[in-house]
């Protein structure tokens, strides 16, 4: 049997999936699994979606010396232990300059250990952000690999055949950068579209809560909203979601799904890295508390229960007749404006780290990457990337000339979403949380000096002053007795 | 010489000051510290202060030989390596059943690794947070002490005399719990720390900047504030803060502070640690993201030229005129609400955390040890120590029946407030993480059926359904498709 050009190992369906899609684009691909049924239930599906050329191998050695030098083998196994499983496991029968590629939504810490360990066994490593979920890894992801360079060049031809192409800018792959870059920009991927969801959540809620809207007229605008600046995968969704009825019953399914949202760590730990980095990301937060709350079930069936006794009326806004048209274009507008702050968080994320660790990241060319095959993709990303490349020191999204303008001319609609909800006694968490940020941003004097001046006057943590250098401290307890004497 | 009963090394401010307390309170000391200069100063101002007996060593050997056994030292150095450091320095000199107390604000980890090492030497390892400042730490501060109990038991008898005496409610100590208890406490604690200064800013920001008010009213406010259900000693030294005129010009000082808040990292690992624990903790999140945004001065400067050209209004409520009086009043609700919110996260932090390591902390003890001496001492902790003595089980706070009630009570004025500003520009991000978070928590049900939807849309992540039990996965794209055609 002639040698495979690439192998990959962990034949989940995301690993099936990616393993076909390589296959499709004229790679022969060795699979191996650790239960041998999946490696036969891949072969098998080969069969079935056009004799692609899929070669299953039941043990490691075999599976490993299939496979034409300097060898390739995409890890899909779920993050951690069972990574360093797989890599033991494969290793052992691998050869200097071979290389290990980790598929997984893995820590970036972690592929940082993992690259320093393969080093030294002469191995090649990469960590791999692949995002587009079951779909875009069968027809087209989009890739983040990070780490050695010349892992990457070794492949390079087979990513940008497999990744999403999309017209007039290309495979969504690039070579993000060193270390464990490409794990951490799939991260803020992952956290961006925390917001997104959320985002687009609050638009519903709004939508059906003041509103009242029906799925059907849900359907209508999110396909609306979907042929304009807000074109995306994940309004598409929305809008086809809407359109679902339930095969246990009667009307929609959306309105028969418990509302507790699951997760698997990257919002959490894009949220945690913020903090590390002093970076706002309020609107990612957001998203992330939104989840938590979302899970507590039963203590808000019991909270709504107590808060709506005593005279609480749930409509605050009472029975005020709304522009339903008015309405819509508001939210359209609201969730626009807040999705640029998000994605501003977002990116800031990332230029923060790439300066810490010197990745020199460009943020424009992952804006382009972004484009297709990922679950954020929209033709929003297409404006981001223009930003970055009219100007790459750009401080914060906000502030390219021309999302400022899209941001002021959406603002009224914007604030009067969030008051409106307020109002309901609805919550935007993440729409207020986006509007607060902008407000923060674009303010010249915050009432920080009020903050600072407690923090010296209970420890003397010292002040700077608006009118001259330096660092002060003042004995404010003894200054206001004696003013008061 | 006649041996001290305890010894304390590390002698900042902090250091000086706690070591005069214990002098004060009848328990001979030593001290000592690296640069010995500072000894020296420590000893003079002891005898400066009313001869205490305080006892300098100018090296750690005769310093850990001055204390009777079971010797018990404590050190109020820098967290991290200096506390290393420094057990290593006094541990040497060191017998079996003596103590190491960390007084700093120490990560809880850290002090968790360092009582197993020392458990290893035969000695005992307490991690005490310290709250109060360097008054808090002269004349009563708030103590948390986690890790041994022998230890805690070894100078019970000095910590109940050294800590802020609350009339009716005792010293402010308890032995927290068990490993690195004490420090996580205080971890919180200075993460509800955060959120209270926002939101007194947020309440300043507002009365100034929509109500117009000069610092002499703000002082007015923030006193008369000070004799209701807002006491507290944050609420009073900001009505000292507003009395404080310029030593170096005109007007009054706090409109001469640069507006950039510093940050010592505790406010940091809350928000880290709300993630890390599924807790929503959004209000504290606001108020570390409001300083991360102070810190942009000038790039705040440059949106707010940017934000102001094109037909930008900043004040966006025009010259409606404001009734100052129910300004005031909507002012002073609305930061109370809030503040509710804001504890009721973190002290679910706290319980999220206890559960997860088994440490069984009793929350109402710890908001009655916070009623004196630390920084967010307050009238309010009673009435929390209160609600949780009616019910230690207690879900949230706010469904405390009369934290409940005062929620209630204050909603309108606190959903005005939050509009009003939003209306004006301005932002008001720990409030309206607040009013979201209350709302969030008091709905039945919320949109994370949507974002549930999405997931297992994208990503097969399946849902729950609000009518049977079990877990369900839907081919929607086909299905929609289906019904499209």
């Amino acid at each position: 049997m002639a040698l495979t050009r690439i192998g990959l190992a962990g034949l989940a369906v995301m690993g099936q999936n990616l393993a076909l899609n390589i296959a499709e684009k004229g790679f022969p691909i060795s699979v191996y699994n650790r239960t041998t049924s999946k490696v036969d239930e891949t072969v098998e599906r080969a069969k079935l979606e056009g004799n692609l050329p899929v070669y299953g191998f039941h043990d490691p050695a075999s599976f490993v010396n299939s496979i034409q030098k300097p060898r390739v083998i995409i890890m899909l196994v779920k993050a951690g232990a069972p990574v360093d499983q797989t890599i033991a496991t494969l290793s052992a029968h691998m050869e200097k300059g071979d290389c290990i590629i980790d598929g997984g939504n893995e820590w970036y810490e972690n592929t940082e250990r993992r690259e320093k360990a393969m080093a030294k066994l002469g191995l090649l490593y990469l960590g791999m952000g692949v995002s587009g979920g079951e779909e875009g890894a069968r027809h087209g992801p989009s890739l983040m690999p990070g780490g050695s360079y010349d892992a990457y060049k070794n492949i390079e031809d087979i990513l940008l055949k497999v990744a999403a192409q999309v017209p007039d800018s290309g495979p969504c792959v690039t070579y993000i950068g060193k270390g464990g870059s490409g794990n951490f920009v799939k991260m803020i991927h992952n956290g961006i579209e925390y917001g997104d969801m959320q985002l687009i959540a609050e638009a519903y809620d709004v939508l059906k809560s003041v509103g009242k809207l029906t799925n059907v007229e849900l359907q209508e605008v999110f396909s609306k909203w979907n042929k304009g600046e807000l074109l995306s995968f994940l309004i598409e969704i929305t809008a086809d979601i809407f359109g679902v009825k339930d095969d246990k019953g009667e009307g929609y399914l959306v309105d028969k799904v418990l509302d507790k949202t699951g997760m698997k760590g990257t919002g959490k730990w894009t949220v945690q890295q913020a903090a590390e980095l002093s970076v706002a990301a309020p609107t990612i937060a957001a998203s992330l508390d939104s989840r938590f709350l979302s899970g507590l079930k039963e203590e808000r069936v019991q909270a709504a229960k107590v808060f709506k006794s005593g005279g609480f009326n749930e409509i605050l806004g009472g029975d005020r007749p709304v522009d339903k048209a008015k309405l819509i274009e508001d939210v359209r507008q609201a969730l626009y404006a807040s999705k640029i702050c998000s994605y501003a968080q977002g990116m800031n994320l990332i230029r923060a780290k790439s300066k810490e660790k010197g990745w020199d990241l460009t943020l424009g060319e992952l804006a382009r990457i972004w484009k297709g095959g990922c679950i954020i993709r929209a033709i929003f990303l297409d404006r981001i990337k223009k930003a970055y490349d009219r100007n790459p020191e750009l401080s914060n999204l906000l502030m390219d000339p021309e999302f400022a303008k899209e941001i002021m001319d959406r603002q009224s609609a914007w604030r009067r979403v969030v008051c409106l909800a307020i109002n309901y006694g609805i919550s935007t968490p993440g729409m207020s949380a986006s509007l607060a940020y902008f407000d923060t941003y674009r303010r010249e004097r915050v009432p920080a000096n009020l903050v600072q001046a407690q923090r010296d006057y209970f420890g003397a943590h010292t002040y700077e002053r608006i009118d001259m250098p330096g660092s002060f401290h003042t004995e404010w307890f003894k200054t206001a007795k004696q003013s008061k004497m």
